[in-house]
């Protein structure tokens, strides 16, 4: 069996855990467990409910850890207790899979110091202070740490990760389970492509302004 | 404010619920609940654990009904009481989104007889038995009612929808917000795309082999 520990905080962004965990969690030889400080609920950014199933101490190891980001993510940056399960259940995983802003948690933990790795657009600055080298890609594969960009990226970001887990067959039938074939209603999922209102937009909403 | 009423109950697809959810509850005019038999603990069909802020019986009406669909849809629609709420709410409501396998539930409460709607592709007779005019489009928009195809398509769907709600550009924010310009890694996200052995390992796995 593979322990797969999906880390939760308050004001994390619950679809950077759902997407992950949908493509992952179901898989026969996986046995999930939702980490967070203390085992029970957990408040997300818009106001989504989840419920953690392990405190931090209940589990220091597993085979595959997920880290999901936040609308908030500075504040995260300050939960110490969080940095530092963060830096010990990465030394102890095979795989570190990190969603959007959930990047510049593992940088701040201190995993991603000179490495490549991605994030949500709006915070590239902030992962860079933190000392990674930012790519724009949507997933970026770095030795042992997967990272994928903005929240819905979390679900290619964990496809890659099922291929290098299991095998391409075995991500591509993951794929077709969740009918992932997107046709997203407008051009405009990436700064480039929305222009600068919408950009602008986002960065007040988000405090990066 | 608008109301948006997330549907909840067991075993349902946390993705389905999650994705609409990140697109519209974080919207600053909407008031956002997770609506179950009994308000507190659902356990999805992947083993997550969402909470309910309200019970059927507190919330007969919303401005928006969200429906997620199941893995296990044909156990989900024996549950006469979330069928009864879901007529219910439906009258009530402007919109009415339904997820994956969540339309087969919105026909056997009455509400897609005679009409066009999507669902999981692995649901399509079984909605069709129900009474829909089934389409294999990723989304379907029919007067009042926007269905979604399998799992992931519920964030397409619920940007459909929040163009119905606001307004084009608004809904186009949401998608920036979201980073949502998907790079699946596989051609495989649909059945003719993934080709007949994904289609026969998920459908032994959805028990509709």
């Amino acid at each position: 069996m593979m322990d797969i520990a999906f880390v939760a905080y308050p004001e994390m962004t619950a679809l950077d855990l759902v997407g992950p965990y949908e493509v992952l969690a179901g898989h026969p030889t996986v046995r999930p467990s939702v980490v967070a400080a203390r085992p029970g609920a957990v408040r997300c950014d818009a106001g989504l409910v989840v419920e953690a199933t392990k405190g931090f101490d209940e589990m220091l190891a597993a085979d595959v850890v997920v880290v999901p980001g936040s609308q908030r993510w500075r504040r995260a940056l300050d939960d110490a207790a969080l940095l530092a399960w963060l830096a010990t259940a990465y030394r102890n995983a095979r795989w570190t899979l990190s969603v959007c802003t959930g990047s510049t948690l593992l940088a701040a933990a201190g995993v991603l110091v000179g490495r490549p790795a991605t994030t949500h657009w709006a915070a590239r600055e902030d992962l860079a202070r933190l000392g990674a080298l930012v790519r724009t890609d949507r997933v970026v594969i770095d030795d042992d740490v997967v990272s994928a960009a903005g929240a819905s990226a979390g679900i290619d970001g964990a496809l890659s990760l099922a291929a290098l887990l299991w095998n391409a067959a075995t991500a591509a039938t993951l794929q077709l389970a969740l009918e992932y074939d997107p046709m997203p209603p407008f051009d405009a999922g990436s700064p480039d492509k929305a222009g600068p209102a919408a950009v602008a937009a986002v960065r007040r909403a988000l405090g990066v302004a």
